[in-house]
Parts: structure tokens; sequence; C-alpha cells
């Protein structure tokens, strides 16, 4: 693996059901150099477990895959699910080939067949005992950038005593949980998303929204 | 790595203030091949998170942490802090040399001086943003114990569809989620704890106590 500065990681989250894994998520996304979480179709989100990691790293929303695909494509991309495939290869064997996308799937249901069509290829972490038919979607998420990190020789973080160094928090120009351009939008969609997930059950995917795309653009412009 | 049937890891807690994020390392740890979750000082925990892993892995108790050590030493284990310590290897490196126990920090605080005493030797993972000073324990723990079966050899569990194969759920004999040996010592046993926790503070650990150890190698015995 040659050193390549320009090596990024992005994690796409579409369809998470618990909120709380999100925070987490974002967690062990700034800790492995991810550049961006891509949130697909909800735009809120609940940042417990993230101890604050949700203010350092950019969150960028679309409301539909297609469209998230073809902003990391733009970029140079592979999307690459996060699913036990057939035909997925260990991430133990590193088989990323550029700047990657990882795909998520939601925590009962995995990647769904709609979803796999937007992927390039698959990995999954390999598994040894009995009782668990698959990991929590965080824990995957985290060991599957843990090994990009390394593939991608990522340089590590200073350490001071017994912890990694942290930066100074960035100042918060909106509310760091939701992804929007000003109160008053987010109140005006909050209201019609209640209305259509009372219609819709509650984690309805809001792909078709004629809402704009983008919305973080203005926030965690490039 | 030579092939050794006989490699064995260990997760060892002691002062895990989260009780969920205990059912959640139990989904990793039978994921992962991990032979037995030793459980230091608090006896009952809460298995959310785990998927009904919890009933899959066997969990051992001790009242102290110098006992498990002792049990574990008697098991031919190296003790392995799962901490960032300055002279802690980097788990990448696979610095494994036999069965090992994995010794994990509380959440907050991580491995005490006291705890890093029993230890041989500390692993760590690497980090490279900038958001985090570490990782949730769950999540450092389960990359930790996923290198760990990579290096051991263990054999890779079958598949079915796009899941791993979960074996039948074994007949429960005593409640699942707590470690003991009757219904009638649990009982006295919570009195006395919910005594002693409004003396000293919830996390109060027990090591000390004068109750009898490893109650559950009635229900796990080797």
């Amino acid at each position: 693996m040659e050193d390549d500065e320009g090596l990024k990681s992005y994690v796409v989250i579409h369809n998470i059901a618990k909120r709380h894994n999100v925070g987490t998520l974002a967690r062990s996304a700034t800790a492995f150099g991810v550049s961006e979480v891509i949130l697909v179709g909800r735009r809120d989100f609940n940042s417990f477990g993230s101890h604050g990691s949700t203010s350092h790293i950019p969150f960028r929303h679309f409301y539909s895959l297609s469209d998230a695909c073809l902003f990391l494509k733009a970029k140079g991309c592979d999307i690459c699910g996060v699913e036990i495939t057939p035909n997925a290869t260990s991430v133990t064997t590193h088989p990323f080939k550029t700047s990657t996308a990882f795909l998520l799937g939601n925590e009962g249901t995995g990647l769904s067949a709609k979803e796999c069509d937007f992927c390039d290829y698959f990995v999954y972490i390999p598994q040894y005992g009995c009782g668990t038919a698959s990991l929590n979607v965080t824990v995957a998420a985290s060991i599957i950038l843990h090994h990009f990190a390394v593939w991608a020789g990522f340089p590590e973080r200073t350490r001071d005593g017994n912890k990694f160094v942290v930066a100074e928090r960035p100042v918060h120009k909106v509310g760091r949980n939701f992804c929007t351009e000003t109160a008053e939008s987010v109140t005006a969609e909050r209201y019609l998303k209640r209305e259509n997930d009372a219609k819709n059950g509650f984690f309805e995917d809001t792909e078709g929204s004629d809402s704009s795309n983008n919305l973080l653009d203005a926030v965690f412009g490039d």
C-alpha cells in the first residue's frame, strides 16, 4: 500500500433505527480519521454516546441514497457495503483500493437489495462463536474503519498521558444535532415529519421528498 | 502463528459503570470466540444489547480482581490490559503470546494503577482523528478480541445467507442475568448490597466482601 495523503473514508448511514448508535459511531468515526458522516433519509439524530465527538466530525445530509452515492462517486470513492454477503471479502485482507465510503445496513435487517445495488463490493468481519448472527452495527463499523485507517496509513494522533489529544471544540453555528440551515426550517420540517411519521410509520425513509438536498453544505461546505 | 486449538481468550470486566455495555460486549465476545466473560465486583448485569448472546457465553464471577487473576494465571493466561499506556503496544501488531485475558477499564477513568499492576502488558488501538480521547469501551474491546481471534486462527463460524449460524439457545437453569446459586441467596445478597451501596456509593467495588467466590462454577463449571 503506497502512502497517499489523499485517501479518505466516509460512513454512510441509511435507515439506522437506533439513533444512539449514531453518537457512538461518530466517536469511532473521528477516532479513525473519517472525513464525513453521510446521513441519508432522516435528518435528526441523537448524539448520545458521542462524548462530544459529533461537534468534531462533519455530517452531510442527503434525502436519497442515490444522491449520496453520486456525491461520493464524484469524489472518486468506492462504495463498500458492510454486509455478510456470500461474495463479501474479509476486512482482515484489507481489500480497499482507494478512498472509500462504507454503507451500513439497518440494525435488524442489514443492507437491503436496493442498498446493495449501490455497492461496488462488500466486506464482512469474520465471526468464530455460536452465540450471535451478527455484530452490533456500531461495533462492526468501528472495526471496518479501524482497518481502513491502518491500510490507508493515516498518521497516528498525538497522545497525552493515557488519552489521545482532542482538539478545541469548534464553535457551533447551528444546533449540532440537527443538520439544517435555519431554526425556522427545522421547526417547519419537524412538523411535516411528524405528520408524515404518523401516516407512514416512524422509520419511513423520506427518500423522494421534495425538500432540498444537501442542507448541510451551508454548514460543512467543502 | 502456529495453529493451536488450545488458545483461548477471556474478557475481564471490572467496574464497568454502564451495564448496557456488558450486553453488547457479550455479543462481541461470543462473535469472537471468547471462552468466558469474567465479572469482577458487581454480580448483576443488564443484558440490553446482547441480542440473547448472554445465554450463549459463560459468565464467571469473582469478588476481587486478584482472585480473578489467580484463576486466569492458573489457566496459563497472560493478563493484557486494554489501555493507552505509554508502553502499550498497538493491537495491529498482534503482540499476543498465548491464551489471554483482556482487562477492560472503567468507561470514564480507564484502568486504575492498581488494575494495571495485574497486567503482564498493554495493548491500545491507534487513533487518527482529533475528536475523541478514546473509544467506547465495548468498541475498543471488540476490536481487540477481533484481532486476537485472527491471530489465534480460530475456525470461522458457518454462515447461512447473510448471517452467521446461531446455536440453539441453551436451557436456562437459573436467571441468566444474575450469577448465583439460589434465589434465596440472591435476595439476601441484594439486600446487603443495597445497604452497602447506600453507605458507599453505587459503584463501590465489593472486593473484600466475605461472600463466597465463584458462584458461577455451579452453573458454568469447567
